[in-house]
């Protein structure tokens, strides 16, 4: 028996967590949850799950909580999250909350010694180099619950890294891969967040729709496996059924397919090094009848290519890549700047920094404020 | 360095073996080849190898071939081969001869306690019990190099057999999985020697028409991996660049690709454990831009699905199938019979044999004669 903590559990991830979970009720046990904003969402799990720790942002909900569960633990507040980090015997936590905030609480996680289910991207682009040394350190694994990364951690799990030729990551591609360059220049914000395969939340798929997403998975596999990035190759690949690719020097290339659903990563991750019976449904490629491959067109997806020259020079600068993509994502989901002025405004903020070369924890985490304070300058 | 031993050195196995040592001088020496009647290839070869030892079926050519290379041990007929396999310091035999002749070489093979690259499929589906068992006695490794095999050792290689849900096995479709069963009663045997990717000798072409081969492949695969029939699933994948699938019990499918080109799966396996850089071209899955499945239709193709009953009665009914496939095939071949009716001319030969429970090497090495001298009453 596991006993799991979920770090933003009313989210997509952390519903699907719990969703996969209750098919295993002898596996794991749900030991706490935490929450954003979505209280009722929290209270229907608390009742369906019913962990012994809670956490939510606010201090009214919390009180509210606490009023309708007595003998439950609840805090509230980002301190709240570092409480259920703390609290005794967790086997593993699932890390599920959304954007830049997700950073302090993987460390967090990784310094008290417990194994990491990482659906936090955003962790691994910004503090990269740090987390895996201080992972060593504390001899934890961490578990990526996207599936691009999931699938390379088995694909890489036994091999020397010696008879690695390269990676290659599968894009979806999003909307607009079939596109013409021209006719991105007017996309508005109802097409740009109408994802083909993946159901998510917004920023993402905008992520998605500029493919920035996969330069940030670009990075994270640079880190995650020590992949140079001459070695990382993507492919769009519209049908998203094989998650990633490992190619070996003899030729031969190794691929993990399913079908696209969040749940069959998550439960790798949970049951790790278990592997248990899936209550999924089998891929059937007789349905799927063709899987599609294209070349990611470069100037019509310049974010991509960016974050390959980001990460190569490394240092704070995918820390920054990081946050300049929020702060422009945000600028088009409010009308502010046009589809392709994405890529300008963060190529903008991203050479406007001061280059440091080992950023450390302090600096990544107040990054944030830093580069919004000089951009109101 | 590996000192080599390829039986059937002048087939296309045979050759594309040769042509795939030669980029590695320092990693492979051939010791010693074996040729059917082709002499002038086999003399071709003797010049750029430089083997020790050769061995030809006919006496006359054989002198011949001694008097062009006087320091060569030259032999000659069915106990040339064996005089071949049993000198000294061979690290792995590469059985490449065709048909169910090459079943007792492969016996021979392991008695000796060498490594064997296995070509012949004829051997495990008509002994596979018997040579798996002794296999195992001899502590050697038999390393399959057709490509589906090829792929699920590889692909089955660290993972614990209980953890195995299915193994899917990619089957090109031959020439006619397109066609309606309608058409399949006029077909020509040229029209049936005509593959659309694999260059193959013409019985293995006809067992690629009527999927016959993948019947065959059905049944080796239970036998080298120890998989039930259950769990082995055909898939029709015309492109050839899927070789193999294997389906976890987490729901994850691993796939192992390459360009359909043998010399993959023969380098795997004369390097085996070792893997080497290959001079071949890496797979270019956006050259390629689809790959495309289908299920089989086993109205169309009956031999798949009596191959399977076949393989669950096990006992000497494989091997019975082995032979009784390429005395169909032959009729074919010369005119005697229609495409459609090789399925009956098998399964009437299948059908009434007396069922042995444990046949004995004896047994199966004698079939083929007692067979060809019941037809004849």
């Amino acid at each position: 028996m596991k006993n799991i903590l979920i770090l933003g559990s009313t989210g997509s991830i952390g519903r699907n967590t719990l969703d996969i979970i209750s098919s295993f009720p002898d596996k794991f046990k749900i030991k706490g949850l935490s929450a954003g904003y979505n209280k009722n969402e929290l209270i229907k799990q608390i009742k369906i799950f019913k962990p012994e720790f809670v956490s939510i942002l606010n201090k009214e909900s919390a009180e509210e909580i606490k009023n309708l569960f007595p003998s439950l633990k609840v805090y509230y507040g980002e301190e709240g999250i570092i409480e259920l980090i703390n609290i005794p015997d967790i086997d593993i936590v699932v890390n599920a909350i959304i954007g830049s905030a997700g950073l302090k609480y993987t460390y967090e996680i990784i310094k008290a010694g417990i194994d990491i289910a990482l659906a936090n991207k955003e962790s691994i682009v910004m503090a990269g180099e740090l987390l895996i040394r201080e992972a060593k350190k504390s001899k934890i694994k961490i578990l990526p619950i996207d599936s691009e990364h999931s699938a390379l951690f088995h694909l890489l799990e036994d091999k020397e890294k010696n008879i690695i030729k390269k990676v290659i990551l599968t894009a979806s591609g999003g909307p607009f891969f079939e596109k013409d360059i021209k006719e991105l220049k007017d996309v508005t914000v109802s097409d740009a967040l109408s994802h083909p395969v993946w159901n998510m939340g917004p920023k993402i798929t905008i992520d998605s729709a500029t493919m920035m997403n996969k330069g940030f998975e670009v990075i994270e596999a640079h880190y995650l496996f020590g992949i140079d990035y001459d070695n990382i190759e993507v492919i769009i690949h519209p049908e998203s059924v094989i998650h990633s690719m490992v190619e070996i020097i003899d030729g031969e290339i190794y691929a993990q397919l399913s079908n696209p659903d969040m749940r069959y990563p998550i439960l790798n991750a949970l049951s790790y090094p278990e592997k248990l019976n899936t209550p999924l449904p089998s891929l059937d490629l007789n349905k799927i009848e063709r899987l599609t491959f294209r070349e990611p067109d470069l100037n019509k997806f310049p974010l991509l290519k960016f974050s390959y020259e980001v990460g190569r020079k490394g240092g704070n600068l995918p820390a920054v890549l990081s946050i300049a993509d929020d702060i422009a994502v945000e600028k088009f989901l409010s009308g502010k700047i046009k589809f392709l002025e994405i890529y300008d405004e963060i190529k903008n903020i991203v050479n406007n920094i001061e280059f440091v070369e080992k950023p450390d924890l302090e600096y990544i985490l107040n990054l944030e404020k830093e580069i919004k304070g000089e951009l109101k300058k």
